[in-house]
């Protein structure tokens, strides 16, 4: 296993003594730092339902190492049947969380690397060298996004983020978070506000304990307080990250949409980083269905009763920013200003 | 004591039996509904510090009826006496919630009606009389507003609030949810999303279970689900309440600040419901400042922690909307539509 940047697991990796899925249990952070192993693939699915991992990368890496796990499984002789087993696998995982367009993309691609296959321990060779490859390059990537996007952070400024974009979101570096640390390599001041992002609190669950692990200058807030909090004057900037780009929208967390209505308002600019494999080329915003999620999680926060246990709530999953509200976004391929068409971004 | 319009008790009353101020505990809330006893004004503080009580014009009872207690508690054998233990009461009652304007006005107002007394038995006779026409005139005032507000809202409509500005924030009715009651008593369908209204959840725990008991249908969002709602077209129109009224701003809960500039985005109008006690004459946005409350609020949800145990924290209470982004504010002294001058109100 590799060791990330800041001295700590990567958020997912393949463990080859006990050939299982290793991760970061997040939803024990920021209580307990622990390391789960996924034997199975329902337990990497279960995992990824009740998002021990999340964030769009980080689930693209799950999705590839979910395919090296089912080829490792697989009791299959021959290449036919191992086949089939992958693609029974492959559906299992992608309808854990049907929005999240990384998860599908790395379950794809290790799939495809499938087919250079000649025999079923081939399979097995070629699915976990694939999967290994998207967590390697997801590093490579959010470095890239990283070194484009440092730019747009000046020396003393405060960016407020929403959910985790961070390391925790991806293998490694982070997306948003991750800019804010390659502004900081540059030798940078950068204070970032993180918005405890409701229902599920991944801000002040996570990203908080994550910029903390690193002493990068972290404030929590809630929600509602980001609007006052741009009226006031701490605000330099937006930085989120995308779980799926398509040609008119940045679908993302719930609450993003807010937060870019709010930084017209004040002028401030809300810059979108994410990699390039989260452009869905073909979607728009009412072609994608918003995952609705379990209403408990706002009756509960954890043993906390927050509500009256019968009443009715809305819990979209996440929201679509429309792209003019965006000013750039930051991609591994460079960066890219609204209005712009997605196919010229792979030129 | 009443029994409020919803057989329930009032929010807040005198018992007589006990010479106590009787209230709901708003904390306990919906697990429990749970009226306590407050024979000391100490207790009374508590109260009203840990927000057992809390709500603009139910705090205007608290502080009248806090300044009977503190009537009935004094060993005061002479006027002097008597006048000095109610302003040491006065003090340490306005102290517990500085921004709250209304605390201070109904301490103020029992404390002038005492200069009619010839003794101290007077004194606690007129303290208590005047506490108790604070407590009547606040559910007849409501009364009003509702009468006034209700033509804004139309049959089938979907009503945002935040927080409580409810039965629960008042001795009875409300002001907001006032105004939702009084459309619904002319025959008018009308739907409440309530947002859950962190750090505290007073949309979540109060809001939601003062419209239940009253059948009102109401649906509970993250505080960052607004302006997705408003997108999805879910919201007729968004309403409050109001700590404070100054001529520039409305002083209320944190995050009703950013639900203003989402309103203004989406083209839905903006209503202020709260009584003339809530206007600050001579305040102005500057002029006031706003309680930072306690980090440990973000820190935990009751038992459950949701950030690390260090992080800091930005806590305001409350946030200041421009009068620009209210389409009117509706009081018991009619509806004014921003621009307009307070000394107008009362003419």
């Amino acid at each position: 296993m590799f060791t990330s940047e800041s001295d700590l697991m990567r958020t997912i990796d393949w463990n080859e003594e006990s050939n299982s899925v290793v991760l970061v249990d997040q939803t024990l952070l920021p209580q307990e730092y622990k390391i789960i192993e996924c034997k199975t693939l329902s337990s990497l699915c279960e995992a990824i339902k009740t998002l021990r991992i999340r964030g769009a990368p980080a689930l693209g890496a799950a999705g590839g190492f979910g395919i090296a796990l089912a080829a490792s499984l697989s009791g299959a002789k021959d290449l036919e049947s191992m086949t089939r087993d992958l693609k029974v696998a492959a559906k299992a995982l992608k309808s854990t969380r049907p929005t999240a367009v990384n998860l599908g993309w790395g379950v794809d691609r290790v799939l495809k690397a499938v087919s250079d296959a000649f025999d079923v321990r081939g399979v097995r060779d070629i699915t976990l060298q694939e999967a290994r490859d998207i967590a390697e390059e997801d590093v490579a990537t959010n470095k890239l996004i990283g070194k484009y996007g440092a730019k747009f952070l000046k020396d003393g400024d405060t960016v407020l983020t929403h959910c985790n974009a961070g390391r925790l979101a991806c293998v490694d570096w982070g997306t948003a978070l991750g800019v804010v640390r390659s502004a900081i390599a540059e030798g940078k001041e950068i204070k970032v506000i993180a918005c405890e992002t409701r229902p599920l609190n991944q801000g002040s669950r996570i990203t908080t304990w994550e910029l903390m692990q690193d002493k990068i200058p972290v404030t929590l807030i809630a929600d509602s307080m980001a609007g006052w909090a741009m009226h006031q004057g701490l605000v330099d900037s937006v930085l989120v990250g995308a779980d799926r780009i398509t040609q008119d929208v940045v679908f993302n967390k719930i609450g993003t949409y807010t937060h870019s209505i709010l930084a017209k308002e004040h002028e401030i600019p809300f810059y979108v980083a994410a990699p390039v494999s989260t452009f869905d080329f073909k979607g728009w915003e009412g072609s994608v269905r918003i995952e609705m999620r379990d209403p408990e999680e706002l009756r509960f926060s954890g043993c906390q009763q927050l509500a009256p246990k019968d009443v009715e709530v809305y819990n979209p999953a996440f929201d679509a920013t429309p792209m003019e509200n965006v000013t750039a976004v930051i991609t591994d391929k460079g960066v890219f200003y609204p209005p712009f068409l997605l196919d010229e971004v792979l030129v």
